[in-house]
């Protein structure tokens, strides 16, 4: 660790840039599972949203964020976020493979 | 891969909540590089935000998004998701540390 408070700056950066290349990563990963369940649902006439599933996934990260030593409530918006996208795009698959 | 879509369903769930811990894991550590910087801006006087840092973030995050199949609309969204909880916590930090 350095003196230079630009040159620690630059270093948390370097750190800062690793870490969002692995956030972008892993959601891209995640996003192609949640359009595999988008397809999945449309196909067999599930729900698109399914509030005890998500009521169980925030009561989870919420649980992680607190052990990780994160805010669980910023836990808990980042997953509101990404579940809306989710959402989101399930509903564009379920529009356009609906059947007249 | 099963035909069943309820353990199928099950299947992308069980990859889904992998692929959260890992994210909370990631962005706590994010965090704790945010809030380096935070306190190294407000013991310099640094100012909390950088438009130029965010745009060069930006750009880059939008472009490893393309190249992993991630929509780059999202991970710009996203990233704004991030980074402006992390000015409120700078601001918190610089407000907390301020002196008379």
């Amino acid at each position: 660790m350095t003196a230079d408070p630009q040159e620690r700056l630059e270093e948390l950066r370097r750190a800062i840039d690793n870490f969002d290349a692995a956030l972008v990563h892993i959601l891209a990963e995640r996003f192609r599972c949640t359009q595999a369940v988008g397809r999945l649902k449309a196909k067999h006439g599930m729900p698109p949203a399914d509030p005890a599933r998500e009521q169980s996934q925030v009561r989870r990260l919420r649980e992680l964020a607190d052990e990780a030593g994160l805010d669980p409530a910023f836990a808990e918006a980042f997953l509101n976020f990404v579940i809306s996208e989710v959402i989101r795009n399930h509903e564009k698959v379920r529009g356009s493979t609906a059947r007249p």
